[in-house]
């Protein structure tokens, strides 16, 4: 069988970096395509390419330009064919790197500008690599006895309990928050429509936990340390939960302890 | 007391203009400003302010524009100082007027738009009229006897229930159901900021079932008669339930029939 492949999109820092060392380390030979939307500015990603220039490729990929979604998806079609795990992971909290605390700071442009990078371009994503995801050989994941209940690929959306509505008693975060229920949405609709396809394809949205990186660093002293997860953590925890996966539990949004996060 | 103020967002046609129409009937002397993107198309809105000149404003809002929100809220500010009951009726299924059947029919650009119109659109309405309806006397709804419980305006969102992302069990409609999941965020979000004013303000999404408007048309066909509900129909429903409205229920989604929706 052909090693996986996996493409990880947000990948120039934060979680999606962790993704991509996670996947390198612990899941050879999967082969590892790492986009960002300025390769040249990603040093740490660059070097580790160069360190597993056999297993990692990194190519160029704004999630708001769908040319960028739709150009990535044909050199995927071209070099692999398929696609075996999908993770989004690029998010802006909002574009002044600070969420609104109130009514008064909210901007057209604001909430607009956050729901296109954090809800808009992952479902792009899934709309281009539906076909190469179809294709997957089910290399991520747990595979059921039963044939007709086994996956190709699986999309992971990394979303936020912050985006549960259900779970909202804080308020504030307008634009954040919107986004990810937007992207929660999103996810069920793929779920929905890729677990009618022969293979089938999962969709998940996980909730990283509060992780340190550049996101959340505007608010690292309000978490109490054991809160704050290094990356390797979160993404350790994430990758139990991609390991277990199933057309089973797809439609859903689970925490990084495993738990069902509510809508 | 002076007579109540309701604004009616998105007049033009359907359950907008209906609102219009009900409020004038049922609830004098309440003053009624409908607003809608062009009024001079508006023939009907136009005509119903000709009849009832003392009580109905018509004036000029697109929702997507937020220079005319502004200036929409220092007009009413001028005039009232004050807001009892904002209604956002507007909304798009999709710029095509089709709701996307399979990720095969998503763009960037008809999601962007819908989530533009269907939630960032209420959201900035309730940014720039918040501080109107702290000032509303009470004027909808219902006062419970505690002082402290009392609200001040209500704001009313129209969702669908379409936008429940537990109850999606069909898949479909990517941009309209992304838009009122973000919208059904954006009202719990409002509802908990402006339940710690005071006086408080409500904010309540509602579904209105199956309406006979132009949004629903191309749909017609598949929806058994007795489960498309006339503007009246609908409308009566709905003013049922602002009627009720207090701040116990703020931060809900509620059918046309009452029963709560999850998110
Ligand atoms: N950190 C937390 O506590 C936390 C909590 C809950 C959920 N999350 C979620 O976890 C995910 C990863 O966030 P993080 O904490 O790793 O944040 P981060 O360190 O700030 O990384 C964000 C990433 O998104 C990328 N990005 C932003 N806009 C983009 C665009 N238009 N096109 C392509 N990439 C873009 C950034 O790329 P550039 O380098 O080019 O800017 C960066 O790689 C996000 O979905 C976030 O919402 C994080
Ligand atoms: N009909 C249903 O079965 C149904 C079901 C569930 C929910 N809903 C919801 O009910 C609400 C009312 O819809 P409807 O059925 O009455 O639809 P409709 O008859 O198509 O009316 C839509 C209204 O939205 C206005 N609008 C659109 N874009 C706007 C913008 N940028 N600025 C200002 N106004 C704008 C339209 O104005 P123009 O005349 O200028 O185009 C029109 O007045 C919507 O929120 C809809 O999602 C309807």
């Amino acid at each position: 069988m052909a090693a996986p492949v996996a493409l990880i999109q947000g990948a120039s820092r934060g979680l999606g970096l962790e993704f991509c060392k996670h996947i390198l380390k612990y899941k050879s030979p999967a082969a590892v395509l790492a986009t960002c939307r300025n390769p040249d500015a990603a040093a740490e990603l660059r070097g580790l390419a160069g360190q597993h220039s056999d297993r990692l490729t990194v190519f160029k990929l704004d999630v708001n330009l769908e040319e960028d979604i739709r150009a990535a998806a044909e050199r995927v079609r071209d070099n692999f064919g398929r696609l075996d795990l999908l993770i989004n992971s690029s998010a802006v909290l909002h574009p002044s790197g600070r969420g609104e605390t109130s009514l008064r700071d909210v901007t057209a442009q604001g909430v607009i500008s956050t729901l296109t990078t954090n809800a808009v371009g992952p479902l792009v994503m899934a709309r281009y690599f539906a076909p190469l995801l179809q294709k997957g050989s089910g290399g991520f994941g747990r595979q059921p006895a039963e044939k007709t209940e086994r996956h190709g690929g699986i999309i992971v959306n990394i979303t936020a309990k912050v985006g549960s509505i259900g779970d909202n008693g804080l308020g504030g975060w307008y634009s954040y928050r919107m986004s990810k229920a937007a992207l929660n949405m999103a996810t069920r609709n793929i779920a929905i429509e890729l677990g009618r396809s022969r293979p089938k394809v999962v969709c998940v949205s996980l909730h990283p936990g509060t992780v340190n990186t550049d996101l959340s660093r505007p608010y690292h002293k309000n978490v109490p340390k054991d809160k704050l997860f290094s990356t390797e953590h979160s993404v350790s925890c994430l990758m139990s939960i991609i390991n277990t996966l199933s057309i089973e539990k797809t439609g859903k949004a689970y925490s990084w302890d495993g738990t069902e996060l509510p809508w």
